[in-house]
C-alpha cells in the first residue's frame, strides 16, 4: 500500500495524454484508479463525484481541457480552435456551483488567445504543436500553485503545533479535496512528517460522511494516528481534554471574517469556545469575498432529504415523506474563531482587510 | 393508520396470556406487533432490540413473567415455585445493563412470596389461581405506575410551552422507550392534543439513529409537526431563532445535577447555553442516584465501532480497522441545565437533594 502522498488524486500523464483521478466515489471500500481520456469521461467524472472538492474539480477541468487538446488531430488552425471552445464549454457546465472550474477554464482559454498571438506567423502544424505545449504546461502550472498554496497553509499551521497534540478535524478538506496536503489536513501531514505523532479526531460529518468516507481514509493511508467519532460525540471528547486545537476548512469567508463550511462547523467553534480550546479556519485567501460583507449575506445552500434518510443507508433510515431540513453549510461567525489561516499567514478574522488588494 | 397514542409498544391482553409488543428493530419501514407466548420469546425480544428503552423493557419483562405464569400449568404448588423462579433468572439477564429489568423482576418476585403467604391455607388449585391474578396485577400496576410518572412528568414540562413553540428533542425517550406518552416526548404529545401545535426538531441521533428512526416515526404518527436533522445541524437551526427550548431525557443523575444521557446531550446544553435558549433533562425521579456524587463518578459505556461504520449502511462507511471511538452516554454538567423536569415537578440541577428519601 503506497503512502497516500506519494500520489495525487489527479494527475496528468507525462505524455499529457491521460487524465489519472483516484475515484472517490468508491472510497473507501476500493481504491481505483481511473485514466481518462476523453471529454465525456472527464465530465462524467466531475458529475458523479468520482473527483470532488472545489479546487481538485478545477485542476480536473484544466488538465481535461490539455488532454483532450492533446489527444485531438487537427486538420488545421480551424479545426483546432473550434474543438477547443467546444471541450472547454463542455467541462463548463460539468459541476455548475464550482467557480473553481469555471476559473481555471477561463484561465486555459486566456492562455489558448496568448498562445494563438505568439504563433500566429508560425505553419500550422508547427502551431498546433506549441499551443498544445503551452496548454499543458498551463494546466500543470495551475496544479503547482495550488500545492504551493496548500504548502504555505500547511505551514502556518504547523507553527501552532506541537508534540503529541491533539486535533479535531471535520469534512474532509484534505489531500484528496485539494491538491497535494489539503488546507485543513496539510498542517497534520507535515506533523506527521516531522515527527510530531499528533492524534487526530475526524468527525464522521453527517449527512455525506466524508469525514468516515475520506478523511479517515486518506489520514490512515499517511499513517496519522485518527480516531474516527460521530459529530455529537466531539463535546464529549474536548471535555475529556483530547483536544488541543480545532482545525477545518473555508468554502466562503466574508469581508468581516465570518466563514461559510460544512453544516456543523459553528456547534465545533461554540464547543471549543466553551472548553477553551483554540479554532482555525484553512483555505487559500481567495476564498475571502471582500464583496460579502457579512455571513448574512451568504446563501446557504439546502440539499435534499435523500441525502439524510437513504443515501449509504440498506433501507431508508426515517419514515416515508418526513420532513427534512438538510443546509449543506452554517456560518461560523468571526468573533467564535482563533484565526483564519491562508497561504499569506495566520490573520485574526478581525483583520481580514489586510489581505484585500 | 392509528394514531400512536391509541396503542402501547409493550401490552398485556386481556386474559394475560400474550405480550404484545411493536417490533422497534423494524421501525420506520415496517409495523408489526409480536404476541409473545413463551419466556424465551419474550428474552429475545429484549435481547434483539425489539423492545428497548429502558422503562419499557423493565415493563416487558413483569408482563412477561406474569404471562408466562398464566400459561403454565401446574401440577402442585413445588412445580409453580420452580418455573417462576426459571422463568424469573431466565429474564433477569436478558439486557444486564437495564436496570429497571431488575428492579421489576424483583418486584414481581416480592409480590410472589406476599401471595404464596396469603394463599397458604388454601388448596393448591385455588392458591394458584390466585397467585396467578395477583402476579397478572401487579405487572399490570408497574405499567400503570410508569404511565402516571410519565403524565406528571408530561404536565410539569407542558407548563413551559407556548402556541407554536419551536422544540429541540434528541434519541428517543417517548411514546415507544417509556410507556404511554414517554418523558422528553411527554410534554410534546401533551401540546398537541391541547392544541398549541408544537414545531419539533429531532436529532437523528448517531451512531444508532433513534431520532430518525423512532422519535421522528412515533411523533409523525400521532399528528406532530416534526422535522428531522442531522446531528451537527442543532447549531444551525437554533442561530435562525427556530428553537424556543430544548428536551431531552437521562439515563442516570448523580447527586449534584450532572446529566448522564445519550452521547450529544453535552453538545445540545452547550449550544442551547450560547444562543441563550433553556435546556430542560427529564425522567422519573428514580433516575437519580444519590449514591452518585458527580458524573465524574458515573461510567460510560462504550460501544463497538461496528455501530458507526457499519450498521445500518449498505457498505461500510471508512476504511477497515479504523480506530472508533463511541461513548453511548455523555455527562452535562448541572450548571449547563436550566432545570430538571420530574413527575414530582421542575427543579434546579442544584436542589435535587430536596428530591431524596
Amino acid at each position: 500500500m503506497r503512502n497516500i502522498l506519494e500520489y495525487d488524486s489527479v494527475e496528468l500523464s507525462p505524455n499529457g495524454r491521460d487524465v489519472i483521478i483516484l475515484d472517490q466515489s468508491l472510497l473507501p471500500n476500493q481504491e481505483k484508479f481511473l485514466h481518462l481520456t476523453s471529454a465525456e469521461q472527464v465530465f462524467y467524472a466531475i458529475t458523479l463525484l468520482k473527483v470532488r472538492g472545489a479546487p481538485a474539480i478545477g485542476i480536473a477541468g484544466a488538465f481535461g481541457l490539455a488532454m483532450c487538446m492533446n489527444r485531438f488531430r487537427a486538420r488545421n488552425l480551424q479545426s483546432f480552435d473550434k474543438e477547443f471552445l467546444r471541450v472547454k464549454r463542455y467541462l463548463y457546465i460539468s459541476r455548475p456551483t464550482a467557480v473553481s472550474l469555471m476559473w481555471t477554464l477561463d484561465r486555459m482559454e486566456r492562455c489558448y488567445y496568448e498562445a494563438l498571438e505568439e504563433t500566429k506567423d508560425m505553419a500550422a502544424d508547427a502551431a498546433i504543436k506549441q499551443i498544445k505545449e503551452r496548454l499543458t504546461a498551463e494546466a500543470r502550472a495551475i496544479k503547482l500553485e495550488d500545492v504551493q498554496k496548500c504548502l504555505a497553509i500547511s505551514e502556518a499551521g504547523f507553527s501552532l503545533l506541537k508534540p503529541g497534540i491533539g486535533i479535531l478535524t471535520y469534512c474532509n478538506a484534505g489531500h484528496l479535496a485539494v491538491s497535494r496536503y489539503g488546507t485543513a489536513l496539510g498542517p497534520i501531514y507535515m506533523a506527521q512528517q516531522k515527527g510530531l505523532m499528533p492524534k487526530v479526531y475526524s468527525c464522521e460529518t453527517r449527512p455525506m460522511l466524508q469525514g468516515s468516507r475520506l478523511t479517515s481514509y486518506e489520514l490512515t493511508k499517511a499513517g496519522v494516528d485518527v480516531t474516527l467519532i460521530c459529530d455529537n460525540m466531539a463535546s464529549d471528547v474536548m471535555s475529556r481534554g483530547k483536544i488541543d486545537i480545532v482545525f477545518f476548512g473555508c468554502d466562503r469567508i466574508a469581508a468581516n471574517g465570518d466563514v461559510a463550511n460544512k453544516v456543523g462547523s459553528s456547534m465545533l467553534a461554540i464547543l471549543a469556545k466553551h472548553y477553551g480550546i483554540p479554532c482555525y479556519s484553512l483555505g487559500p485567501s481567495n476564498t475571502i469575498d471582500f464583496k460579502t460583507k457579512t455571513g448574512n449575506d451568504i446563501v446557504i445552500e439546502e440539499r435534499p432529504a435523500f441525502e439524510v434518510t437513504d443515501q449509504y443507508f440498506d433501507k431508508p433510515v426515517a419514515p416515508k415523506g418526513i420532513k427534512v431540513y438538510n443546509p449543506a453549510f452554517d456560518v461560523t461567525p468571526a468573533e467564535l474563531l482563533t484565526g483564519i489561516i491562508t497561504e499569506k499567514g495566520i490573520f485574526s478574522p478581525h483583520e481580514l482587510s489586510k489581505l484585500n488588494g
